[in-house]
């Protein structure tokens, strides 16, 4: 997918020029996929400088833009001459790129602000990328349930859902996926595997995957069998997604991450459950897996329409278990619509 | 896999102590995995600071080593206020993480060269972790040959060796999966896409994986099936092998990465194809997937025993073909051992 955010950034930031040197947001200007370049944009044009490996591609997939595409000879100085002033993403600079761009005796303006306002409130082309990342994550799990048997490590289920994932288009993971069976979900972020599974196993998934760059993102707690040994988690589950459900419910454009927060976090905290909520309930998404806003009860990032973050509480129980239940979700017209959107509802396969 | 290899750099650095934020250099003194956290250690102690995402497990992976696990209380001055001196990783380090850090008004010491020299040279079971990865993805790629069809994408192809790849024991890729099919293996970092597979076609395959944090690097170019149009790409694939051959034959400890890359770049000048072979020769491989040491025409970086690298020559003609051949290698006493080693005559499957 070609774009061209070029001056969507130019234009919020009022420098000369603007600069940008990091992966992510290259591709958020250009929709080109790159493990080097840089873009430099001023008002007469914007050029993507990168290395042999990508220039015959970039040119191709780039002729529709207005963004050209040049070998970059080796030198910052001889790309960047011609400015007195360069806007840069600071919050994403490593400190010996500063280090050598400072040396140029230009003046550095910072342009993160404008690249992470830019990136939360997603555009319609985006929009679609990331719904059919969620569509893809949707089938993929769907797909899964039934080939889950006993005996199965959390690496093979791991591998199982990857490649359904793969194979209903997505060009790979967003993140690492974590497959936990039994006491391994009460850890948050558990390393996926070689446990066996066990009939009346609990079984956390979290998985995302990736769409013409964009993500997704999305956790389902699940019994593989009723060993009739689940009364406890039964009950908690309902009241995980009791939280997940009025955060959806409640959250609308205008508030801030904090009071977002504050709706799952509220609800659990009146079953005494909120000391075991340990994260925040969520996070935006896009090209990177966490991005603008976060969505924490220290937050006062402010959300707003066709941003795209995670609906995700999750209370965790040391030994014993951990339950998890998240959506990536947008904001339309003030209201939360799910873009993934499998059942929630206890599911014992 | 737990590690402490928190004392061979503390020794090495000689400050008072050392403060190291990122995840992967984290991962390679602790072998844990985690996205947020910060070790510090001083000649007394070495302690693990993460969020209660991460608290549970590290405690579990690290009982065994000397490292302490604590929560993270949410500053970095109650961190480090009882010292003068700290080293940290200045090379990998966000410019805003720095400013916080100076803000401390603690001497701030380079720890980058110590880390880069360090984990350049593979301890036993770093080295056994690689080789597994190595295995992995031989044994992937073997399985994955007869499952290739007409009409695949190359999506779909990459779909099948993520899958065999983790089933066989990996945690995930260690980038992003290259399938090029056709004209597309023209572009040495080709997005994998949904071109078709066609009788006659040549197929490159750039693929890695991970096993316990440890990556693999492995290219392959082959052809599904003959149509006798190929004389050119054969005497091509020819050049290509022999200059990655010789690269393995003469690549010996105490060489410069300049040394490694023209015994490829001299066989390939003879042939007039120099030109066409538009990277470098290789580069180190480990917890991450491109690191110390660089093999190109320009590096002065001298290969030791127990390094990890690449050995991957390439040609590519524009709009035409492209060929590259690609093991992941180590030095053992002066000698190249490959640890990937499937077949690289030419394949027709």
């Amino acid at each position: 997918m070609a774009m061209d955010n070029t001056y969507k950034i130019f234009n919020a930031v009022k420098a000369q020029a603007t600069f940008t040197p990091q992966e992510d947001l290259r591709r958020y200007l250009t929709g080109f996929a790159s493990s080097f370049g840089y873009v430099v944009t001023d008002r007469h044009s914007s050029v993507f400088y990168t290395d042999p490996r990508y220039v015959e591609g970039a040119k191709e997939a780039l002729k529709d833009t207005a963004i050209e595409v040049k070998l970059f000879n080796g030198t910052l100085e001889s790309v960047l001459k011609q400015y007195k002033e360069i806007a840069v993403p600071l919050s994403g600079m490593l400190y010996p790129d500063y280090l050598r761009l400072a040396a140029l005796n230009i003046k550095i303006v910072d342009s993160s602000q404008a690249f992470t306002e830019a990136m939360a409130v997603k555009e319609s082309e985006e929009l679609a990328c990331i719904k059919k990342a969620c569509e893809i994550a949707d089938s993929a799990y769907l797909a899964l349930l039934p080939r889950i048997k006993e005996g199965m490590s959390e690496n093979e289920v791991a591998a199982e859902l990857e490649y359904l994932m793969r194979r209903f288009g997505a060009s790979g993971t967003s993140f690492e996926t974590i497959v936990a069976f039994g006491e391994n979900s009460s850890v948050p972020h558990h390393e996926t595997g070689d446990r066996k599974l066990r009939f009346g196993d609990i079984i956390l998934i979290d998985f995302g995957c990736r769409y013409n760059g964009y993500c997704s993102d999305c956790t389902r707690t699940f019994l593989f069998g009723d060993d009739g040994k689940h009364g406890e988690f039964k009950e908690i589950y309902g009241h995980v997604l009791k939280a997940h459900m009025l955060a959806k419910e409640q959250i609308t454009s205008g508030i801030t991450g904090r009071e977002a927060d504050g709706y799952a976090r509220d609800h659990l905290r009146a079953f005494g459950l909120d000391k075991y909520f340990t994260h925040s309930l969520g996070h935006g998404i896009g090209i990177n897996i966490h991005e603008f806003p976060v969505l924490s009860y220290r937050s006062l990032d402010v959300l707003k329409d066709n941003m795209v973050f995670s609906d995700e509480p999750g209370v965790y129980f040391e030994g014993k278990f951990g339950i998890r239940i998240e959506d990536t979700v947008t904001l339309d017209n003030g209201n939360v619509v799910s873009l993934t959107d499998s059942d929630k509802n206890l599911t014992v396969i």
